[in-house]
């Protein structure tokens, strides 16, 4: 059988990815069948393993031999001296961008079918000289048409504009780039597991504008956009009140909000799905997921972070790499 | 024991209001004690208790008499003919509106110490010549100092602008306009029972602007509203990510998260408090109270409609007043 390969990558060495990458990734049973490849400082997950009691008995990754169900290392140099929890630093900002870029070239090299992206601290790559706001606005560097989605049981979220001031997000909203956005990511949606999927999309305005009474951009943009995406066979429909939009798409297996502004999705989002939640950048050559919270430098080093995101990212990564991402 | 006077009104004779008020009011050991005192149409009530085999037993209200517990009526003129239910017409917007401003005249005079109101339509309102957008801007325009707010078990919200377009809402954040909002919202909350309440305050960008990377809102006017407000000892803090505020208010008894605009609030609070949301008005010398729910035409006359909203908003309003309000 020939399994997938998975590149992982564990984030920031002071905050809890690389305890919540070793805690998903030694219950393999618990996982999907793939050859999972992590790309981090060999000192750093082993010293995380000594930590927890676990072993990843992991095995040194050899691109050019044929992809096998296991954990894999690809090691990437990592900062002096063991990292400190709980802190931001250059050199752990230094290290997961190291990391992530190896993965990351791996990737484009079609060597890996996703990427899991523990989370990083921005603030510790901006000091390492890396002025990235994360792993999305990377990859939108190098691929204009990477789309944020977030995906749980109860709710799947895309978002039309995502890092921007609410006021440049509402200026945005064009039918053109709304209709061409709803395109894109019809495309993006057909390699995702569970498809295909209707596209719910939700208004600008207090109760999507009512008919132009609490805002123009219903009438004079998103509807045109809905209907010429519905008229070319996409399956998307609205303007629908956002405040009731989230609430419809909620609990539907085939159903995608549009959200047309970051916390637009994101509040349904966090309130709908909290700890399973997967955050997942479609529109690349391949996938990239990561687990929907941050580097919890607060609870750093205790042993205690919750592993379930970061599990559901992997599993998530493996079911696009199956349907042909 | 003296007991509260509390009106209630109907709302659209076509709707689910006449059904809800009746279902809700049938059953006074479930309610606080209460001098009930229905503005209507008698006809539409007694239609209604025919219909779901139910029994008020109203008395005639006597706003001269001591307000005793139980359902009275106040009588006011309603359309000619028996309405029909799932439909949007002028005589039922002009009796709902009558009926509500027969309400409002009792309460401004000091006979009301609350008043809830079943959902209007807000169509048949403008049939019938009366543009209102709804109960709350018939209110504000009664009295500008106006707030809207949302109440469950589960999270409660204050709207700091509610039906504007999103790029209007954007444009009215300042300093001056949020502190005052604060210190109203503080000092109506103060009636309220189950206070005092911490007020949470969310940003207006992503993530809260991020120190001004992305939108400058927090920093030159929420932020410096926020901290004026608890120097001068209000319990606000903020501004937070609006996509962990609601979160973080939720579940939290003593914590009112107020939203910087409609759907900010309502996408979480529709999330949050699905079927027991009571829209409650601040700021007026009565409290107005009406369930988190429309005319539901579609169901209306069917006999399936959930009272459990408009219980609530029986039940807090009793609890305002009890309070002093």
């Amino acid at each position: 059988m020939t399994v997938p390969t998975i590149g992982v990558t564990a984030g920031d060495p002071g905050g809890i990815g690389p305890e919540v990458v070793v805690k998903a990734l030694a219950r393999p049973d618990a996982l999907p069948a793939a050859s999972f490849v992590l790309f981090a400082d060999p000192r750093v997950i082993e010293a995380e393993e000594a930590r927890l009691g676990l072993r990843l008995a992991f095995r040194v990754w050899r691109p050019d031999h044929d992809p096998e169900a296991g954990v894999f290392l690809s090691p990437v140099a990592g900062a002096d001296g063991p990292p400190v929890p709980g802190r931001v630093s250059a050199p752990n900002g230094e290290a997961s961008f190291r990391a992530f870029e190896a993965a990351v070239a791996e990737a484009r090299a079609g060597r890996l079918e996703a990427l899991v992206t523990a989370p990083i601290s921005k603030a510790a790559w901006a000091l390492a000289g890396h002025p990235f706001r994360g792993h999305t606005e990377y990859l939108a560097g190098l691929y204009s048409g990477a789309i944020m989605t977030f995906w749980s049981d109860r709710l799947k979220v895309a978002l039309f504009t995502h890092h921007l001031p609410l006021r440049e997000a509402v200026a945005l909203v064009s039918g053109a780039a709304l209709h061409d956005y709803l395109v894109a990511l019809h495309r993006a949606l057909g390699k995702a597991p569970g498809g295909p999927f209707r596209l719910l999309v939700a208004g600008l305005n207090p109760h999507a504008g009512e008919g132009g009474l609490l805002g123009r951009e219903e009438v004079d943009e998103i509807g045109p956009a809905v209907r010429k995406a519905a008229a070319e066979g996409i399956p998307a429909s609205g303007p629908f009140p956002p405040d009731t939009v989230f609430r419809e798409a909620q609990g539907k297996a085939d159903a995608v909000a549009v959200a047309l502004y970051h916390d637009q999705g994101l509040i349904a989002f966090k309130l709908a799905a909290f700890a399973t939640g997967v955050n997942v950048t479609l529109g690349l050559p391949f996938v990239r997921t990561s687990p929907d919270h941050g580097t919890a430098f607060d609870i750093a080093g205790k042993g205690i972070a919750e592993p379930r995101s970061m599990a559901e990212a992997i599993r998530l990564a493996a079911a696009f790499s199956a349907t042909g991402s």
